[in-house]
């Protein structure tokens, strides 16, 4: 079964007004979930990229891990994982990011990538893009590139996809939803 | 190349004393950056369950995800999350287990498992067994059955993987560290 023989939209669960009035929360956990959902979702996110000299993925806690080992194993690569702020052990590089209220910050192990190597950051959902600028910076930190960035699910009008680009970072996603 | 001719072992970053005097933390992140590390692993962990008769792979927020993406892929099954609580969208149910110090609370999305599902529970490290024992509880409240569970390092002295099997669950680990 590939990609255009089950549709991987009908798996997402959309549900409306969640978390707050106006907003379409989509659930990648219910397409996941899917042994055909798991697999043709993510041979759809690396096809892209298979011949981009790729040498390393990156994803940031906590979706962005199960799709991150996902596609180490897609594309015989390995997994670096950004996380929230105090959950690796030292040494570290931080980043702080805006959210819709406050900030977070995600941090990197200082030796987590190869000197020059070529990133591909994975994650569930581009919105904002405020997440994955931060993961950006914390690569160039220790020394690689976000050469690419591959998502389920690409929100285009609220600008994140855009923000990547501008910085070079090729971008790619299987749904992508304008208007959201 | 296969998992006689990479020495795993060697690719775990020991830390010793962290996160306080005494305890050797093994860190497990730079295993799954390397290519080799991440692919041999993960087929180590599958390997005893592939004619287990399972039907999906769940894990636990957050480094259990990195390999439940990777398990699912290695053996065609679709992947479940298990979050902390208040991560995942409504209706979720919750059990609350022991820690060190305190305790936390889990959650898995109510119609996550198919009812009668055999689960295969996968995370990087089995110690007290606290998260793996809610992990078992949830997966039986949404109506299916953990048939067998598979780590990256199981530290056998300090009980949890006995625990497990007093449960009826098959336990496999990849490392083990007697003594720790």
């Amino acid at each position: 079964m590939d990609a255009s023989t089950i549709d991987i939209e009908k798996l997402v669960r959309v549900i409306p007004d969640y978390p707050k009035t106006g907003i379409i929360f989509r659930d990648v956990t219910t397409l996941f979930a899917d042994a055909d959902g798991l697999r043709v979702t993510i041979e759809a996110m690396a096809a892209p990229f298979r011949d981009a000299g790729i040498d390393l993925i990156v994803g940031v806690d906590a979706r962005g891990f199960i799709i991150g080992g996902a596609m180490g194993m897609a594309m015989g690569k390995g997994f670096v994982p950004i996380r929230k702020r105090g959950k690796l052990p030292p040494e570290v590089y931080r980043e702080e990011y805006t959210l819709e209220y406050g900030t977070s910050e995600v941090e990197i192990n200082v030796n987590a990538v190869p000197k020059g190597a070529r990133v591909l950051l994975v994650d569930d959902l581009i919105a904002t893009g405020g997440t994955a600028m931060a993961a950006v910076k914390l690569v160039e930190r220790v020394g690689g590139t976000v050469a690419a960035a591959s998502f389920t699910i690409d929100l285009p009008d609220i600008g994140g996809s855009k923000l990547l680009r501008a910085q070079g970072v090729e971008v790619f996603s299987v749904l992508s939803y304008p208007g959201d």
